[in-house]
């Protein structure tokens, strides 16, 4: 038999001694557990960001996996923990919109709020739920126990005001939506969008610049030169070859980004 | 029968080839170790930060937990490396004050000094002994092989000059003994103290500041409002909600942070 | 019987979901896998970072071993992806270099062309080859399936210009390789060489400075002294007590280092 998985995702910075002590309490309860990283990077009480990392990374799981995000910046207050099942995948977390991520890649299940006390770290401080509450309650869940014997079923979860791409005319209008470690500046602009609209060419305006050249990788321009491409996520994201986009163009998380048909003068 | 637990500390910096070096080390000798990383970014040679985040974590850790620190600007000098016992976990490293935290939470054990070489890598390098001598015992430890037949009894360790809280008349002197990613300034104040001397409002001091907000979680003050609370390990902190406290006053490791009875004017 | 190891080596940033999302297709094929992050903060695309990376800790590292490093600027180019059997351990990455360090340690085995798409993951992205087709192929790998049946023998692995270290009548002249996180200067100069001139005395030139204390360990010297000294994989390497060494000097990675006989004056 498998050793049940269990993924952290937290803002507690790389090398927290939080998420220290949430592995402490899940591997207390269970020490055969699978633990992995999704990431402790997440900017402070950006639950956006959580939201998108999620999103893209739970696909690429097993079924059967735990994952806990711990973005919360209102523990402690009448904010509810939740848990729910996607994709046959179990997420547990603040109900503050970390979820909007998996839910508009599956849809959604049930959802539980956890309130059941017995499954609870003891005493409960008011200020890290993600060691007193999550992690015990994933420890179990990990062992088999199904997500309603951890609460109640509850009603509509917290969604973010999520910054869809616009159609208007012959003009996609997008942002950015996140900056890789390279500097690769990622849109919110599916290529499925583009498919569907099958312009026979297009060039990509950000900033105050024209990306003409729409490659298939990164390393198909010349170095120094921005190219266009859909991503491993398969959005579209601009590239500096060899370099950074982000640098070069002083691009922003939210900065705008358009596709047009091609100008033919 | 479940995996050996042994948990990593070093100063070596996060993604330093030094930490996978004593994990290659590790699991040669016992391939089924589970190994979980507690810290990689403990600031260089700083054996106070150590000495803490040992303290916080290891409460929450199982019993039998194997923890290794590599915090040792002594390495190949004359300073020893120990092992010991506290709360049901062992403990192995340098003797230059790591042990502090955790010597203030459970009673010492005897102590090991870890002087039998049939244990070790050989070559022993010089400046290396997490990866030579710490990790090879650490693996053996694992084995379940007792902590006195990697050694010698020895005499006392090296302790830190610990700055507790002092109370002088109506005042507890304090300072900041930590500050977490997300800016929150923790002192060395214990709530303990506070309910001890049980005064029926206070209010904190800290640089120019008075907070007078105590609250029980960061989520229950105005966003940009500077609150104090009892933290997850049950240390007095400054907090500015959605925010950085850290930032917003300038505080720093040992700033001073004082408490006093309410003033009501 | 015991889990297989595979080990991970990127440019992804530390907790970039990108690794996760590796880390996610590995255990989706093989949920029993011991995953070890070696590194993910090498520098973007910087493909000589990866292979010392690889050439320093793949020795501490058990039979069996399967590494995977995904530094790779030139991803779905016509670059191949390439496996190889070192020092009795598997090594799959781009060959653009990647290997150079762990050739210059074991003698080269076959290698083979990663060009069976069975294993792959379907669809390829033509961006990330490291969760397309390096994780699926590794977690075949560590099931036991040889490497030949992943793909076609292939000719000579591109190399790197490596900077070996010059001797030149009584003068060594190598470079600075390496910075560690304590801001060890390391050099490209192996104690062997330095054992084989056997010259009675030896001073350093770094910058403008003389190095003339060598010493055995970074505990020898005073604060504030600079000593040079051979580190744990055996270079020589100069460092100031207590402090950064490459912030002191200004050093850099290809500041040159030589070694010359003492004047004694």
């Amino acid at each position: 038999m498998s050793r049940p998985l269990v993924t952290l995702l937290t803002d507690f910075g790389t090398g927290s001694p939080y998420v220290a002590e949430m592995k402490g309490v899940l591997l207390s309860i269970h020490s055969d557990l699978q633990i992995v990283d999704i990431s402790h990077a997440i900017p402070p009480q950006d639950i956006r960001s959580a939201a998108l990392t999620w999103g893209q990374v739970a696909p690429s799981f097993p079924a059967q996996t735990i994952h806990v995000c711990v973005v919360d910046p209102g523990v402690g207050t009448d904010r509810r923990l939740v848990g729910l099942q996607c994709g046959g995948q179990t997420f547990l977390g603040p109900d503050n919109g970390i979820f909007d991520g998996i839910l508009q890649r599956w849809p959604a299940s049930e959802q539980w709020e956890l309130t059941e006390r017995r499954f609870w770290r003891e005493p409960v401080s008011s200020t890290f739920h993600g060691r007193d509450i999550l992690a015990p309650v994933a420890a179990h869940c990990a062992e088999g126990i199904p997500l309603e014997q951890f609460g109640e079923p509850c009603g509509g979860l917290v969604r973010l005001n999520w910054p869809f791409p616009r159609v208007t005319g012959e003009r996609i209008e997008g942002e950015c939506q996140r900056i890789d470690s390279f500097g690769n500046v990622i849109s919110n602009i599916p290529r499925s969008l583009l498919d569907e609209l099958d312009w026979p060419e297009w060039e990509v305006l950000i900033l105050d610049r024209r990306v003409t050249r729409i490659v298939r990788t990164y390393g198909e321009g010349q170095p120094g030169e921005l190219v266009a491409l859909f991503g491993s996520q398969d959005m579209l994201e601009i590239a500096l070859v060899a370099s950074s986009a982000a640098r070069e163009l002083q691009a922003e998380l939210g900065t705008l980004i358009s596709v047009v048909p091609s100008s033919r003068a």
